[in-house]
């Protein structure tokens, strides 16, 4: 363990050096008090307020009240964390406990130099460089172990600018195990947030909306959520890793994004899932109702709020709004799991938690059995018929 | 206690500032001779060459011989080439002739401290530190001037590793000028590219891929073709500017990049037309067959050739598996342009060619005519009835 004495000689250094080296570099941006729609090359948030003039969001500015909390700043989690900083966000929350290591290359946003920092230390560091009007707060814990659990749970109800809870969790990590905790979280604080994911042969991913009480959450079913639950430092013990692929992750990460900026500044429709298979370039959505005989209780607790809520009133009108099924009978289709990675589980092994209701429409077209997708479209299909379908796939 | 890890804390978080702000003169990491696929923390390509073991990628070594040209490095433009960079191809080739300005700061990739320096000097330096494997070709000017343009055929028609043609040129433009000279240029060299484009109201985006002969240009059906045709440039004369959000040009940048290492790598297939629209995440996709009329007498001698091509044999046949409909029967629909953008042409404009033909089907469903979109599927639909439904929107 290093002294006091010797780490206040390195910080008087490293201060020194940091000083020595932004002498050689043009200054970065000074902060900006009031977002602007001037247009000038030197304002960041000309393009950005133009979504104003071109009616696509009526209060822009909102977006510096806002907060998030980015769980997992990995290939998908960086990406997410850059495009809500240049997108000038009002606070960051990052929370991981990886370093950034070379093998890491082959996605956005780290670079070389940063290998063997921290994750949100390099992150939070370029961000700020990107957009000092942010404010961020890096988290270097994994949030799995009992302590750190609840560490993460009082800052993501507290870490808001004005010390409420965040406005949004979204979930980047690579396992389950995280996956669950954050599920566990949201449901417990009410807490609404997405859950993304990459398959590990890296040609397919999605993005879902989780409303704890009215959308399934992560404990609800499982294995139709979850496009890969690989933990790669399990395997790699193998000398086996994952595939990825910066287009991918980068893509899944412009979904979660887009999908957080429709349901933060409220324009557009939020898809609950939204899937990508890169293959074929097919997109199936879908949206799946909680399952009463979850297994979370605190699950099970906000779906007996949801239902003992008056209908269609003010706030419930509003939640509709934003996650509800507008165009249900053209939008849904069934999701494919990762039809092409030679690994996983087949998908005859889907274990279907009791009581979940599927709450989609799709086309039963003679091509839609192929196992390479294509688009689907409006009809009903019960559950048992979406069931025989996966399995012939 | 706590003071030493007050201390620890500022020791990282120094050490992460001053790795961003060293960002171009750090030492970065050294070249590396053979792609491996050997699983380490310090192999950049272990994540892409496990797509070989995935089953995904026969030869991804490959994609060190391929050369690519980058045309315009912008909000779309830079991401590619970023994103070609971190998976190792061979060469890349970048045209722009702008500079960075604060006013960029809204989409990925370029940072503050590069405001005032040329985009393509900028984006070089950046992809060199990323990897250094590849090989980066910077050239900063006007693709459009009639000397210029000259050059740019020279170029890519010798710019490959062996002096030969690049294997793929990637147009990332934001004006139809120079998408027209990019349309020219690869008429003439008989070179397959991929046309991208992003709407003004930032909420719409599009890539197509073109193979000069076989499918239609960009001069065959401009209006089904040009998602935005808006030259920044021009509007900010009148302090008035484009929007831009860094998912929407990120996801384009993806898919753009995805497609090109399907066509590039040989695998999955190749989508000829796809669009993105963020409001209701749908994402159309259809197929243009060349317009007999064209405009561009290249073109229509392209076609000639290809009609004149002995059916199905060696390259036919390759070219058809890269870009045919094999899944024609589902997975084509309607393209709607932009529907959201208040100030673009009403559709019932659409300047379609004579003797265009649109190569798609689509379900005429009870639901498709509504102006959101959704999922469309399979069934057979005339041009007729294609124009009334737009017409309809």
């Amino acid at each position: 363990m290093s002294t006091v004495e010797e780490l206040q000689k390195k910080v008087r250094d490293l201060e020194a050096k940091l000083a020595a080296v932004q002498g050689n570099v043009a200054p970065v941006r000074q902060k900006i008090d009031v977002m602007s729609a001037e247009v000038v090359d030197s304002n960041p948030y000309s393009r950005l307020m133009a979504l104003k003039r071109m009616g696509i969001v009526d209060n822009y500015e909102k977006i510096r009240e806002l907060s998030v909390a980015v769980v997992g700043v990995g290939g998908v989690g960086s990406v997410t964390a850059e495009m809500l900083t240049r997108c000038g966000i009002g606070k960051l929350i990052l929370f991981d406990y990886d370093k950034v290591e070379l093998a890491n290359m082959n996605r956005l946003f780290f670079q070389p130099h940063q290998a063997g920092l921290s994750k949100v230390d390099a992150a939070a560091a370029t961000l700020q460089a990107i957009n000092p009007d942010v404010t961020i707060d890096a988290h270097n814990y994994n949030i799995t172990t009992v302590d750190n659990f609840q560490k993460f749970c009082d800052t993501i109800s507290t870490g808001s600018l004005t010390g409420g809870p965040v406005n949004l969790v979204l979930s980047c990590v690579d396992n389950f195990e995280a996956r669950m905790a954050i599920n566990t979280a949201c449901n417990e604080l009410s807490q609404n947030w997405f859950e993304s994911g990459v398959s590990e042969n890296a040609v397919s991913g999605h993005i879902q909306f989780i409303v704890p009480g009215e959308t399934a959450c992560f404990a609800c079913a499982p294995p139709l959520v979850v496009a890969s639950n690989i933990d790669e430092k399990t395997l790699k013990r193998d000398g086996v890793c994952a595939a990825s692929l910066p287009t991918t992750m980068g893509i899944v990460a412009g979904f979660l994004v887009q999908n957080a900026l429709k349901y933060l500044l409220g324009f557009g429709t939020v898809t609950h899932y939204l899937g990508y298979s890169a293959l074929t370039d097919f997109f199936p959505t879908m949206c799946l109702k909680p399952n009463p005989q979850c297994s979370d209780s605190q699950c099970v607790t906000r779906q007996k709020e949801v239902r003992a809520r008056p209908p269609p009133v003010e706030l419930a009108a509003e939640v509709c709004e934003d996650v509800g099924p507008l165009h249900a009978d053209n939008s849904w289709g069934i999701c494919l799991i990762d039809e092409n990675a030679p690994e996983e589980e087949d998908s005859s092994n889907l274990r279907l938690v009791d009581g979940v209701q599927v709450a989609y429409s799709v086309a039963l077209d003679s091509s839609t059995e192929s196992s390479t997708g294509g688009a689907v479209a409006a009809s009903e299909l019960s559950l048992e018929d979406l069931m025989a379908q996966m399995k012939s796939m």
